[in-house]
């Protein structure tokens, strides 16, 4: 099922779909970058090169200008060949850029995105601390107003991927409210490290990241002093939804595998796609795969026709995807038998990147009480 | 979420759903329904004048000539109301008309269609046998070929909703293979009854069908001999997404009617809704009726399309409508505690009405591994 | 599996077996019960005549003396033939009963406990309030001491098995913290109704009751002033037991119900039961069943070993029970296709009935968050 | 819920019990195992001085002769530090030194046995073939028999816990029907490796095996040709449990550090236990903790008591216990957030050992099937 496109749009999104696609089966090999704990600059570079680093940025910036459907369809790709890759396209793009790209002014954009959208620079989404988790509003980090317009930022941050490169969007309370500050790799007093060691997403470098008395110009400052709350929450609402995509990547990937797997391996005298517990299981996946890619492209769908809130449908794409990917990998898991216990194949590896997704980006638990609370007075409207 | 239309439809879709919600409102309450034990002729009379029982049937014939998506959109709101009336509805317009609507000749249309359109006469699909269910095939219903073209009929059929009425497609086997026949009210041989009592959709006339030597004329025959089997299977596979947006709608009023009792009931010093176990069934329905709703539309848009084959995305929709209608119900029926098991409670209605869904036109165990087969090689193409 | 009792006991537990289920295969119709609106007093009084009713009343008293276990296991053939008896006989024993048998002094005993045993008199547990469900604490019901000790009863209570029977033990609050009062039939102020109409259980008399200034006598108190709510909670944490093996015995009809009809419906040529979709199923009911008796009985044996606190372990089974049963009847239903479905049909009716063991004597959500919270400490401890 | 033993099988019970939570708490590290991919040969040895790796053997061989309940109790403690010790000990024990125990002439039994008792040689348990997995009869590996009596043995095995080691019982086909043979370390023609590398139990040393033209004496045979095929599913029924109850104690692990976590973490100024999603989780896993523990030892008590036949019991134990361990632990990992997913977390470890106990020892789909037909018959006559 794919979304509707204008035909411009479908011909540039078709084109950086191959181009991934591509790209990726001759060139990137997730085994490889899991051992290098990177998913490597080189590889980086090459993404940048071919506009797959700035999916969504203007064309302006040197981005290719997707919309939201246009670039969840291509991070469908990556998802469905390493969902490490597709954590670090996501750190980079959905949450890392995004705030830039949605708040930034002219000449906030024109200094950074350039660099990000060709991929030679990498950014970074800035919040979680050691006591801030789920609850992203009460930061411990603090940027003090100088009487000269800057900020003298500290704190620490936790678990952030690409933490130690170059892009970073802090976010940070001050005495105006919460503040979101682009601060640069180099600048004095940012240390980061040590990196964290994770069960999967190996090739996504996660960093600890400090900031002692870090100077950070006025000219830094995402929006007004008092936006940073919104602005990490409209992020995160914008990312959502292409982590729902890239993991109904990763479930076609899934049922492909088990698809070869159960009609080439036989036992009783019959292929394993003949026993009904297993077509049961295949069906569920596609199932699930059919109704999260109509869920996701409606999603984008509303974002790329304007509409303002799509927070609900948003947090409930990632809730169900990332719920639904585990079981589907579980079910491909099962039908591989011993076979996919084996630490090189794929489902395994699988096993240790998924288990993160109904985590991160907002916990599903804590989504499902966001629901239910903020999508109750629209819902008894519309209903 | 709505379903893009074109301006002109919209504008109709918008007539027959606004049309549809009011009269119900006004003029049909399903408890008298259910005492009744049917949805009543003066209901039926009425929806015929506002077009609501020939929906998709060509203007011409006196229908509203709604696409499949338009179709879908107003059996949400007959399901929102009463899942009884939506299965009578769905009876006479998604199988009982449908054959007719896709197979039949100018001359057979121009015969039937204008009384189903206006609702002065009903429609039936007549295929389940006692020993027929599941597997449709292999029917014992005869269908015995005379010379002068004529078929003489001779079986038993089950569970036929409106069988007892007045324009009947029978599936029965021949020497030419499996034929679809149009029968009609009045026909010599042709007896009903006794009526089936069930759990739920009580108003929903649910018949034994007797044939007894019943001839049929040549020109009753639907398509060619040897089409009965690919003729019912066609009419189910396109029935199947109206069930998915009816179930979507009653979805709707559990979540509707759990927002309201939640709201209001207090216990332990709070309202129920501030408790996260409950807050996560609203959310869980909320997601669901979102998904389902994405699912549903998408796919009425393949058929809009003109998409050749939709059955494996027909069956898929109606497998997650049905069960996550029923895990919806009974989320509602929790947070309401004891009030919803009283007998004049709606969604105590609910409960006996929504059970059939996972097991009649086409049981969701079949269903699975009908997706599981028939899917595979397609998918392996595909994905 | 069967629990172990002293071989005394053994044989008392299995004439009362023996004797319930004969005598239900003989003289107890489920479906003239349900017609009937209640099981009958000829059926009470038979129960009552062969000890039924008074199973773990002390012989002193005329009941038959058995253990927690011994009670659990004759509930299960209750349970195995109609939900609806095993919640009268629930409601008389369990819950009824039990308050007295507890708390009662030997006077009171004396008194009352003869003719609960013989099934002489029903008994009630009178604790639910509009206001008040979940949250048993808050009663409204007011019991007003007065000089001369008596207690002078204002307020409502609703859906009351048994609330128009005989003897009636009601909680309510006072100046002096909560109390359990016993309430006769017949006392001035006291009236009942109308009855609730339910969904199922249709055999089970629920009943509205009023107190308007019931004088209830000093000697009726059940223990101190105070320890109402304490004698209400004790009661039912002792009656979840039986509770649970009252499912268990009604899945195992279900088991067989199902076994019979996939062994002999034939489809695609071959008996049900040849699908290993089906397979799944019952073997899923079956694994259930052994797990739910091993739960139970566990139970059960820690009551009658004299163990002071039970109520994690009670509730646990309480809501594994009323989880898997539900479950359970919906696979049963899910095999037997359509005829299930017929309002004549045993588990048609199961699904009416059952249905409301999630829901009673402790909605499972407010159970989990209890066991949650009351079993933490006990857990650190003991794990 | 402890089981009921002897007084004098208690205190043996309790010492082994003890002395294996004492040796483990200060000499095991689960951490280190991995590392090595081996739990160690001192740790062996350490064992095997305390008589863990010989629980069930009879005393007169060196063994503890604790009754099936007595190891499984034992179990428990090993699988609640690590599973992959549970593994190499069930490996061992359960399955390993199983067959000798159940089938050895005593000659059998005292050449082998004594050493496996102390630990000073490992068992293996070796079925699995490339070919042959859930469909365990039909093995290619060929065992010829020579005019001495003695069997030449050809084949491939694969997946075999201490294939390297010292004890191998081996399953093969011949012209007498199934056979099971002890083959030593050190035969001609028996070659081992390259080991396999598993996403979890990396402390289980997985062996390939390999059999060319290794002369087996005849006096290696345990029990008749033909013979085999029940012994390999006899020790299975019988390794199950200990499987089992592995899990229950892995599962106290997990809700001992959820409880842990929830009561010191905070979030939203309150501790996460404080959250009724959370309490859910917890209570969850408490109630199938206890369910999973009375259903095991309901199952090891038929065996101590002489029941002939628990293959279902086994077989239903071993399913639930895999399937709830899974989602136990899924929950664990959720309340945990981000933290679980770190590399060094015990849960992130569990994650990889624990997604095995579906598979192995019998694939929970098969089983299912395997309760649903073999339980058939049993099921309609007791139930
Ligand atoms: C691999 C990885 C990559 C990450 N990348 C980034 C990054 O690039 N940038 C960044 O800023 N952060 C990042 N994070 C942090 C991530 O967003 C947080 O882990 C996530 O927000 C959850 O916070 P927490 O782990 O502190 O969990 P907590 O907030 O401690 O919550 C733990 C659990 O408690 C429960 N819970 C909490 N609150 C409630 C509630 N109100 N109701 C019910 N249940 C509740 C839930 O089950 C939840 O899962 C990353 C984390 C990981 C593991
Ligand atoms: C209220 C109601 C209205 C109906 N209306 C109509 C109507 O208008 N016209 C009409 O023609 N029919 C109608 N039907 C019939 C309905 O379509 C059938 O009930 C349905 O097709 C299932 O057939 P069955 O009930 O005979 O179940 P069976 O075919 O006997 O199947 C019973 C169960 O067995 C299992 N099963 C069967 N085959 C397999 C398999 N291959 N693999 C795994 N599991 C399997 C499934 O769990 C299935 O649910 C109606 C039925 C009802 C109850
Ligand atoms: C057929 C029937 C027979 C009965 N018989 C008797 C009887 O003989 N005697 C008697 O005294 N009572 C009886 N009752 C009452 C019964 O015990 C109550 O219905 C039950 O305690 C639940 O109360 P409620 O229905 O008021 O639900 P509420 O307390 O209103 O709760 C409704 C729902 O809200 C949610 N909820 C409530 N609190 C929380 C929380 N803290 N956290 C999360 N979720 C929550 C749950 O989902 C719950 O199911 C009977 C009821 C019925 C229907
Ligand atoms: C870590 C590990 C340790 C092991 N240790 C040992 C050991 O010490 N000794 C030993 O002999 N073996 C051992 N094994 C092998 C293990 O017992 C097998 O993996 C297991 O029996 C399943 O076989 P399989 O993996 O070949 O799966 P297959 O038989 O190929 O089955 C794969 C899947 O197909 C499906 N399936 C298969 N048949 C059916 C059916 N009839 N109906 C429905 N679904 C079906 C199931 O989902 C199943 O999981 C080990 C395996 C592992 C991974």
């Amino acid at each position: 099922p794919y979304p509707n496109f204008t035909p411009e749009e479908a011909g540039r999104v078709a084109a950086a779909t191959t181009s991934a696609r591509e790209y990726l089966a001759e060139s990137y090999d997730p085994w490889e970058a899991e051992r290098e704990g990177w998913v490597g600059d080189r590889v980086i570079r090459e993404l940048g090169e071919r506009g797959l680093t700035g999916l969504f940025i203007d064309e302006q910036y040197g981005g290719l200008g997707l919309s939201q459907t246009g670039y969840c369809r291509v991070m469908e790709e990556f998802g469905r060949v390493d969902a490490a890759l597709s954590v670090v396209m996501g750190v980079h793009q959905s949450i890392g850029s995004k705030p830039l790209f949605l708040y930034g002014t002219d000449d906030q954009k024109a200094r950074w995105l350039p660099d990000l959208a060709a991929g030679r620079k990498l950014a970074a989404f800035v919040l979680t601390e050691p006591n801030v988790g789920s609850d992203a509003f009460h930061l411990e980090t603090w940027a003090e107003r100088q009487s000269d317009g800057s900020w003298l930022l500290n704190g620490e941050k936790r678990w952030i991927g690409n933490g130690d490169r170059d892009v970073l969007t802090v976010f940070a309370q001050s005495d105006l409210g919460h503040v979101a500050l682009i601060v640069e790799k180099g600048m004095d007093g940012l240390s980061t490290g040590p990196r964290f060691e994770t069960l999967g997403l190996k090739a996504n470098h996660l960093q600890r990241v400090h900031f002692k008395n870090v100077r950070v110009p006025a000219e830094n400052l995402l929006g007004e002093p008092g936006d940073g709350f919104r602005i990490a929450m409209n992020t995160l609402n914008n990312g959502r939804m292409s982590m729902g995509t890239a993991i109904s990547g990763g479930m076609k990937q899934f049922l492909q595998l088990s698809i070869e797997h159960t009609t080439t391996r036989q036992q009783f005298g019959r292929p394993l796609i003949d026993f009904e517990l297993v077509e049961d299981k295949l069906a569920w996946m596609n199932t699930q795969i059919y109704g999260l890619e109509s869920t996701s492209y409606l999603t984008t769908g509303l974002v790329d026709r304007g509409v303002a809130d799509f927070a609900l449908e948003s947090a409930m794409t990632k809730v169900r995807a990332s719920d639904t990917g585990w079981y589907a990998l579980n079910r491909a898991v099962q039908v591989h038998g011993g076979e996919a216990y084996m630490a090189d194949h794929p489902l395994s590896k699988a096993l240790r990147d998924f288990r993160i997704f109904p985590i991160f980006e907002g916990s599903n638990d804590v989504m499902r009480a966001y629901v239910a609370l903020n999508g109750l007075k629209a819902l008894s409207e519309d209903l």
